[in-house]
């Protein structure tokens, strides 16, 4: 038995409806309906992205509530504080999942601290694969969901590298991430920083003393792992690349706690997980091995002269951080199989 | 009605093998069989293609005729030299794609002058769009072949964007190729031109003056293509990019011929390939938009002043160049859609 | 003895305004005056050049006549069709270093129907190794002018790589250029196609067709050198790469040319030029190699079978290719040692 | 007045001799002698380094004591373990810079442990800014002596990114680095992972947990800056480009510490330093803007949810991070203003 889901994405012409589009296209339920943008309504859709052969000659249409209706899932990948009003005025049994940041932060003073203005109210968030602190996974809180809040890309893959050792009570709950990321992250703003000639060659930190949007949606997940708040430094970092994520995650070792301790209690948790590839002890990870898969791949140890664990994972920011991401949130909440259509393969070299 | 083809890949640890695997891991009809290696049998596969995440555990077995035994397709992705001796062991009726240079050309004197020693007998040549002098396509010596020559790259995108042209009779048989490519073409030899601290931030030419061993396969594809002897001056330039080339061909116009012209050879020669994307008029190829798709992204033009020709292609030289031309064929040699297993969507940016 | 030179940079928070500081900071004879911009005017230098470290608390003032006046020297790094009027406005004996376009094409119709608009004039080209069919170098037109319009970068690399063969008649007046080129070479403009995550992991070719308005600038500078109309084919290709030009450069060899003359004919014409290196048999140039310096890295070979002349040449497009050359045409201006406060070591890797 | 210093280098053909050359060319007070090397003697200069056109012809010759003497300088550019029995074989009058690790190290212990084999013995640390906890600088050390030890590239950058607050106490003793570095830190080491084609589009770790052989380094400067031992948590990464370390370090804040104190005190340090370059509030350092010249740039910021201290600082790892501080321990040696022939330009885009 196969149903046929037609999905729509608005934001079409950006680096996340791309790659969205790029994974609708060979999932084998999806239809694709409609493709909207904003400025570039009207324009063929080869023009932005060259790489979707086969959607081509499509035009874009304008992101509107009457262009986005009929569709039985509705993408979302617009700038933040866009997707809320949207949202409202599409039908409620209409799947919609939001690769923006509205939904995401449960804490009101949280949004409005960080990115202003009155908050939309949060969503189920997309993360299928966090340990929660009660034995559950955020994955049994999709299932069947009519609205996902897709997780933003260095959360994604910070959470999941620190998670278990939070639930586990292996760390203080004190973390510092330091996260290099490739350019895509950043979209297709056009900002003097984000020049090719600017970005290659050269690596750069922004966002630093815990200024950047993704720390209290960290700090938030991995306070619903351990269950209780942690204290959370982050450093995003641009890397001449233009995908993927480098997170390199410590924290304090608690007392008597060692390397098997730690190894035992991330392999447990993901164990059946299809989408975290933990690497056999000594092989560390590249984000090269993730390209344009939705795999999260992860290695951690013990630094014993430090007492502190060292977690580190990589993703695609664009596939697992976000694209792929949302694939298996629509999954979850249409009673797919949540692999379906996606696949760990990365593109290397 | 699915069938179930066994393959093997001989040379698994290499670019070339794990770009193979890569596709056949997604190829409905495809059983991996037996990985083999030179030097790194008997380690497990993830060590050298972490991003084959399903075949991690793998181990690579040496490679002999016995390792390949037992098998419908056997892929061979070894430096030139090494296949003729390994082909002759395998079962006539075991479809044998080599992906090497050794049965591409089809005079053993050339042979001798651009790779010395004997030459081991020509194979069906595997670039099924190739269109030939006499109204065919490649594709019609392919079918049902056992043994098939996969082409190399180079002659791949620069074969595809002359060969219209020459058949058409458009330009004089004289041609002029500079075709730029990442450096996954060079193989994973540790040559420290191709470290990573030679190559990033820098471009460079080699096999200057005619002396790379592609230029007699791309004349004798052209000379296919137009019933004629072909003029090739061709030069390779690296670029600091993994993957991907840029072919820029030009020619000198035929007296009479004019823009339109051009662009209609090219439409009625291309009209129905699955894999050969002529882009709209004043869209020109990037390499970006064809990384880890099986398409060649194509754009012609004429420059009145110079009177010349002008042709640009873009692919990924591990995919359509490689390992995606030598799935192609495999599907063509078993009777399968010619597509099987296979996209056009490239993975951007 | 020595002189202090007083300079002011039009358009200083630029690529080529950023080069011209660099090399000016360490000339010296030169004290560093107005450094003014457009939209800029106002701000640090140093939020716009974080790497002119002695410059980072200079501020910006707004280009006018007014601000440039009371220099020994202006150096003009604008747009082009900004610099006629400017230059119109400054003292005669002031020496005007044009970096823009507006006064090299010596041709008023070629002006028009390249750039469009009416001509402003031509001035002495600032190309001083270019060798002229009368036995001269363009350094000879150079010396003591108070105007100078500075090479663009394509013409500057595929001219001293094409001259000498035209010059000594060694091969028919037909060339083929296709040049790769690092991004830096298209400014900071702000458009999606320069965007880092477009540009990282491609090439893609531009101005295709002989569209692209250096074509006629090349061929001014060949029959210059030739003495005779030159027909130009040239094709640029962006490349994954801040700096940096390479450029293959062909055409048929005339009847009887073998390659010890035509090695000979480069040796003798660059015998005495301090910035022209043309490096030993068999070895070729890498943009690497030039970066940062104001050396042209060149090598010729010739293609027996296809019976032409291949010359690769490689500079740094800011460094040789703009800036630096600027400088060495302030020098001969100024009738200072034509390579004061240049050198030809580059930085790699 | 002006000398003449007559200096060799050995390990010539690799990354760090290629720099010490590139730097030593433009020192006023330098001859260049004797340019030696291990497998690559016997070949020219300028076939492994073709950006030094002015040292092109130059014959390696063998690395040997014979070889060396009779210059006033030597620079050793060889791999850890070949320095300490060539240094002894040197006259004591002759300085010697080594810019391998076998000297670095204080404590015999750490050698043994990190490096294995009997330890050579400590030479002074030459790294000049380092501010010492009695209130002098490293520099103290340096004059006059005619052996130096070279700093290691990430402690470079990450000592005086820390060292500043722990000398005034503004943080606990337990700092956190993680250090992103171009390749060319490894050298041009023919291996696998170091490939064009593994590195680009690709950021991986390495040394995780505490194993790479910088840690005890680091600590060791901490220590001597605080006064006190100092918990290190290192992590390097290796992210795609040729040059450059961007080192982001946390470390938690003394009770009271505020961002003012901690600019303030960064600010008092390194008020007088000609190569550190603290950044104005609210800039941070990217590595393209040292590249190739001798400053290390540096922001410092308090993350106030978290109570830490984050600096950032980057360097050009040859340059700052190897042969600019080797050239600046030389001057210090010979009694020479402490900047001769260095820049802190760097050069970019």
């Amino acid at each position: 038995m196969r149903m046929t889901v037609r999905i729509a994405v608005a934001g079409a012409s950006g680096y996340a409806g791309g790659e969205l589009l790029r994974l609708l296209l060979t999932h084998p339920e999806v239809e694709i309906g409609a493709l909207t943008a904003g400025g570039n309504a009207g324009s063929r859709l080869g023009q932005h992205q060259p790489h979707l052969v086969p959607l081509a000659d499509r035009v874009l249409t304008e992101t509107t509530p009457a262009a986005l209706a009929d569709h039985d899932v509705v993408f979302l990948a617009l700038p933040h504080g866009h997707s809320a009003e949207l949202a409202a005025q599409l039908d409620e049994r209409t799947v919609v999942i939001d690769c923006g940041a509205d939904h995401r932060l449960t804490n009101p003073a949280d949004w409005q601290r960080w990115y202003g203005g009155e908050h939309s109210g949060s969503w189920p968030y997309g993360l299928p694969e966090l340990p929660l602190a009660d034995g559950r996974t955020q994955r049994d809180l999709l299932r069947g969901s009519r609205r996902v809040a897709v997780p933003g890309c260095y959360p994604t893959v910070s959470s999941l590298a620190l998670a278990p050792a939070l639930r586990e009570h292996l760390v203080r709950p004190e973390v510092v991430v330091v996260a290099v990321s490739g350019t895509s992250g950043a979209g297709k703003s056009l900002k003097p920083h984000l020049l090719g000639s600017e970005v290659m060659g050269s690596v750069s930190a922004y966002g630093v003393g815990g200024a950047h949007r993704h720390t209290p949606e960290l700090a938030q997940n991995l306070a619903a792992a351990g269950g209780t708040p942690v204290s959370v430094s982050f450093t995003p970092v641009l890397a001449p690349m233009p995908r993927g994520i480098l997170a390199t995650c410590t924290a304090p070792l608690a007392d008597g706690v060692d390397a098997d301790a730690v190894r035992a209690a991330y392999q447990k948790t993901y164990a059946d997980e299809p989408f975290v590839h933990l690497l056999p002890a000594g092989q560390w990870p590249t984000t090269a091995a993730t390209l344009g898969g939705n795999a999260l791949h992860l290695q951690v140890t013990v630094d014993a002269d430090a007492r502190r664990l060292v977690a580190v994972a990589a993703i695609d920011n664009l596939t697992k951080g976000t694209a792929g991401g949302a694939v298996q949130c629509m999954n979850l909440a249409l009673g797919l199989p949540e692999s379906t259509g996606l696949t760990t393969l990365g593109v290397a070299p």
